[in-house]
């Protein structure tokens, strides 16, 4: 692959030892992996022509997993999985909080909704994707034609390839766009599940910390059609054979050793400038702390004396909360390093480069880029509320959903938003009914009086004029009454009713006159201008940050890695501790021990008591760590990750599976703005953690067997 | 000093390196000071002729102090001060936020209500309390025999001492009881005060916390009549010249080194029963964190949009969370230790002991400690919701202080409750107007409620009556009325009233015909009956307790250390770090660079420009530690203290002045229940940074000097 800058050829040119990076998969070949002390060639771990290290790597349930095993066995984490387990628990049959083994393949049970995707072919298609738009110079349009050449290829690929899905990727900005080729495998079980207890032990009280104790990590496989071919679920199909698969290496790794990852990081911000990180740091993430806390309290108290409730709002508050903390920790770490100062001094020294050199091209971009994000700022509260008006609570969410799916509908399949493209449509209305289910009238109605509070204090030149005629904003109490009398007219609570909304077209819709709905038609001129705003703003920012990228290039003389975006990449570095603040520093192998002082009895730190049993016993059997000295849980290791790297194997040396990556410490959260060897660090559960659970907790040596360990 | 026990004469054995402890201050002669490392002797420490360290170690504002120059300067914890600053600022002159130097004698200000408790002389009077009770068999008659002998030498040294106050405090339980005369000193001015955003550096978040970055120190003096006689302020005062003072070792300390605390602890619980903890651990503890947090929240949400109520609030709400988070730091701590199990074992053995030997009269000892809690527990929430109703909404609290005043004031002096005795009452009438500040109507109305919502919920056989018949506590709705009725009527919110109502005799309250007054008029025979049952329970567990320790004593062949009981006390430790939890170690000193990274900007992480610029610049003069290689903020150390140790002096084992006490760490809250080398730490302010503030913040090089630092 050929990076082009400056309309002259480069090569990435990486600095040897840096930790830092989540590189392209296609370009691991120009780096020195012997020198970084992996004992595989490139070659090895990645190859379109040859099978490779990487074709036992998959996606999984929005995660990573990857084969272990001739049999199509895939390990990924339990979090990526609970879906599946839930699925087939009953009151009966506890599943999620027993934990699952299936001791024959008979027993494997089908994970519904679950497909594993297998990359087939990585292309190079960015000169026809910039051809498209080499004389379009008006921003919007420039955008819309992007859009629509990308979904052009995918159209042409996936017709050319029956059955499989094609997607592509941007990996420089306004750059470099990369088609990718999957196979999907829609025949998925579910093989072995520990206890919830172990799979989800520290709750969110622990997610985002280190150290952890959690054994978050589940078996599933995948099967075909006795001829190979994808096929959904059937009793003939047969256990699928994957080009590869990961050896298992049972000795585990040690403080100090070279790990890698390979995975499919979600997003990353790395090359933004200061403008984008100072919207984000003083507005945008105060902003969605603020009104997330909001929620989860809310749904908290309501849940507090109500069992049955506090059920349906948890996987809503853990999926809040998830952001919330992840949020406060970027935050903390922004201000900790000084971010915004680092990245300031950095384009001030750029735009003096710039002046020295007179680079009359790249003069304005900085200031042009300050100025939209000063204008965005004007209106960006409005923009939230009006967003979350039609997000937050579940009724506004779904109206909006079918009023915007009425008039995508009436489109050219190409020219649709993407949730409302054919190949799309299935996988909206599934989540949308999903969201359904944590549907709570009251609940509903106190966020939305919250907004419309928020709304309500809105500037004068901000206001949202349908919003404050609808509901009255002037008086809390009529707003409140209007609320609650279109919750009690409205038919959206109803699944079956949502269902038949979604084959209607605009004016059947409108003939509902379900409140909900109304509100939301009355709304579609502000959603309109809104996503035109957007739309405007984020085609210049995208044609001023490409040239920035040019400008610091220029400047700093060397390549740089472009930032995450959902495709496939490696990131190495090693099982080791860190300081993450002074006075404290934190070792990179948790323990037995860990369990035992963090059981409560109590959920989430509720250890079943085998297990506390065997950790009493100290039954360890091989899988002892020699430098700790005792069973290792949790490892701790200095490779780049962001969310999306949920699953990924973690690697030796030698490519062989040590550890399954689950989550970050909270001093990395920030690694989505910069990575830092002082704090990056992310976290995985250690392979011998798993073999011992597998082995003493569940008596599943046949599936240790299978893996190939002894 | 002699111990009997047993009948028989025994003296101390202390095993040589244990770290626990907190030695009587008698008693130390007894320890081989030159083993444990400590280069004075034992007299040069403590002796009651002649003039040693121990004189320079003074009670001020509830906490220990100590003098640190030869002209009365006094070192204590800025929150030990805090009412002093507080007292002194206004808007205009807010030394709070901004500090306060006094830059001569002239400018030192008064630090009302405050007084420096020196200790005079210590004697041995186990005899004369046990002579009094010697034929006493029934636990209440004892109870009241033992309480009516130390008033009554109480009385007769102060007597014998005008001027000077006596106290006669139980060491062992039932065993060994000491006099220690105090003199007072009533003129204290406040010399030295750092920004609050230094000494209360981290707030309620490090409250407990190790690393702690808190600048938690405070200077004040002590000053006398020309004559040397204790005297109120006036201008004529001159300052103390105290026996002896502290000198400061400017070098500080570095890991490893030799540390000792003189102070007074308040109390442990160490030698208490199974019985005991299980109450308190399963219940007690639990009960006061959830109606604590139950109150930190109500107070929170309610100060939530209004500022003056905010700042009304904060002190209450500090009081709440300071005894929150300890109790949950208990509860983690006796969790995680085992502690209960380990007691259990530790009390199985002793069992078998007492049969093997034939112990008769130890053999139903514990069968009835804990047949006393098994009792204990049946009414353990009506006793609590009683003692509450009086106690934690302000006004019922106003009101049942006056009616208990009214009455004990009727009774000879001795015979009444402590806090109604002549000496004492003063000191009643003040804390109970300082509770006025606190007051807000909705706060208390709501946090009575609360309160007799959980009396509503009493089983049958616990019902209070008098509280359901005022209450008429089976309509909620009707008891929201009977309190606001009463709120609205009740004049006992003003102060000038309520001062009026301390010199009202029984039948005077009466006839106020004060709502709330009514109310603990009507509860009186219900108060009156819980006194006697805690009178009896106490008086049964304390001769109980006695014969367990004497069996305990004759199982473990050796002698333990009383509990603490807020006498004068020596602790030996280590500047060492730990481990709290697996995989995490935290260091014994902490740096600048901590400040520096919790900085927010935001109380309670808002620290003043000026440290933050000399931080950056690290110009630390010659106060840098050789070991850390930075400025020293914190230090952390093996010794043993608890709550009454804040402002206590740590020294350096020639008995120089290397740090202040003020708080412990997390895990080490359990301390009051018992000590483990591996997570009972102290936390301190270090000398150096201490230094550092004066001289490079504040410019004090004045008061430097006086402590003879170059």
């Amino acid at each position: 692959m050929k990076i082009r800058l400056f309309g002259v050829l480069l090569l990435f040119t990486f600095s040897l030892f840096a930790e830092e990076g989540m590189y392209p998969i296609t370009e691991i070949h120009k780096l020195n992996l012997k020198k970084l002390g992996i004992e595989l060639s490139a070659d090895q771990i990645f190859s379109e022509n040859e099978v490779s290290l990487s074709d036992a790597i998959v996606q999984i349930g929005g995660c990573t997993g990857s084969f272990i095993s001739p049999e199509g066995l895939i390990l990924t984490n339990h979090h990526c999985a609970f879906r599946a387990i839930q699925n087939i628990s009953s009151t009966e049959n506890d599943y999620l909080t027993n934990g699952f083994v299936a001791h024959t393949l008979q027993e494997e049970r089908p994970a519904k909704g679950y497909t594993v995707r297998i990359t087939e072919r990585v292309e190079d298609v960015s000169q026809r994707v910039l051809n498209a738009v080499k004389h379009i110079e008006d921003p919007i349009e420039r955008e819309k034609a992007i859009e629509k050449i990308t979904k052009q290829i995918v159209k042409e690929q996936e017709q050319k390839h029956p059955g499989k899905r094609a997607a592509v990727s941007e990996m420089f900005p306004g750059k470099t766009y990369y088609l990718f080729i999957y196979t999907y495998l829609k025949d998925v079980r579910l093989v072995y599940a520990p206890p919830r207890s172990i799979g989800e032990f520290g709750g969110e009280f622990d997610n985002w910390e280190w150290p952890r104790h959690t054994g978050d990590f589940t078996l599933m496989r995948a099967y075909v059609a006795p001829d190979g071919s994808p096929s959904d679920y059937s009793e003939e199909n047969v256990p699928y054979r994957p080009k590869s698969y990961l050896k298992v290496a049972a000795k585990g790794v040690e403080e100090g050793d070279r790990v890698f990852i390979l995975g499919y990081p979600g997003r990353t911000y790395r090359h933004r400038t200061s403008a984008f990180l100072a919207f984000e740091y003083e507005f945008r993430m105060p902003f969605v702390v603020d009104w997330y806390q909001w929620q989860i309290d809310l749904l908290t108290t309501l849940g507090k004396d109500d069992a049955d409730r506090s059920l349906k709002f948890s996987s809503w508050i853990k999926g809040l909360a998830n952001t919330e903390k992840n949020y406060r920790g970027k935050l903390q770490g922004i201000r900790r390093i000084g971010l915004l100062e680092q990245k300031k001094n950095e384009e001030e020294k750029i735009q003096v480069f710039i002046a020295e050199n007179n680079l009359k091209k790249y003069q304005h971009v900085l200031t042009e880029i300050k100025q939209i994000y000063h204008t965005y700022r004007q209106s960006a509260v409005r923009e939230m509320l009006l967003s979350y008006f039609g997000r937050s609570p579940v009724l506004p969410a779904v109206a909006r959903t079918l009023v915007l799916a009425a008039e995508e509908r009436q489109k050219e399949d190409l020219e649709r938003e993407r949730a409302f493209m054919d190949r799309n449509f299935k996988r909206t209305q599934t989540y949308t009914l999903l969201r359904l289910k944590n549907f709570d009238s009251q609940a509903d109605q106190l966020i939305l009086q919250e907004l419309l509070k928020k709304a309500a204090a809105l500037p004068e030149d901000q206001r949202i004029s349908a919003l404050r005629s609808i509901f009255k904003l002037d008086d809390a109490a009529e707003t409140r009454q209007v609320i609650s009398e279109a919750y009690r007219k409205t038919r959206l609570s109803d699944p079956e009713f949502v269902k038949t909304c979604f084959a209607k077209t605009p004016d059947e819709l409108k003939a509902l006159n379900d409140p909900l709905i109304n509100w939301m038609l009355a709304l579609k001129e502000d959603y309109e201008t809104l996503k035109n705003i957007r739309k405007e703003r984020n085609g210049k920012l995208r044609r001023l940050r490409a040239l920035w990228l040019e400008a610091k290039q220029a400047y700093l003389k060397t390549d740089f890695i472009p930032d995450a975006n959902g495709t496939y990449r490696m990131t190495f570095g090693f099982i080791e501790g860190y300081a993450p603040a002074d006075a404290v520093y934190k070792a990179p192998i948790t323990t037995g021990r860990g369990i035992l002082e963090k059981h409560t009895g109590k959920s989430p730190f509720d250890t079943p008591e085998k297990l506390l049993a065997l950790l009493k016993a100290k039954q360890f059997g091989p899988f002892v760590s020699k430098t700790v000295g005792t069973l290792p849980v949790g490892i701790l290791y200095s490779c780049d990750t962001t969310g999306g790297n949920s699953g990924s194997p973690v690697l030796n040396a030698r490519g062989q599976l040590v550890g399954l990556n689950f989550d970050r410490a909270f001093e990395a959260t920030i690694n989505d703005y910069a990575w830092n060897h002082q704090y990056s660090r992310s976290i995985g559960v250690d392979i011998r953690y798993i073999l011992f659970l597998l082995k003493y907790f569940s008596g599943a040596e046949h599936l240790l067997e299978e893996m190939g360990v002894q």
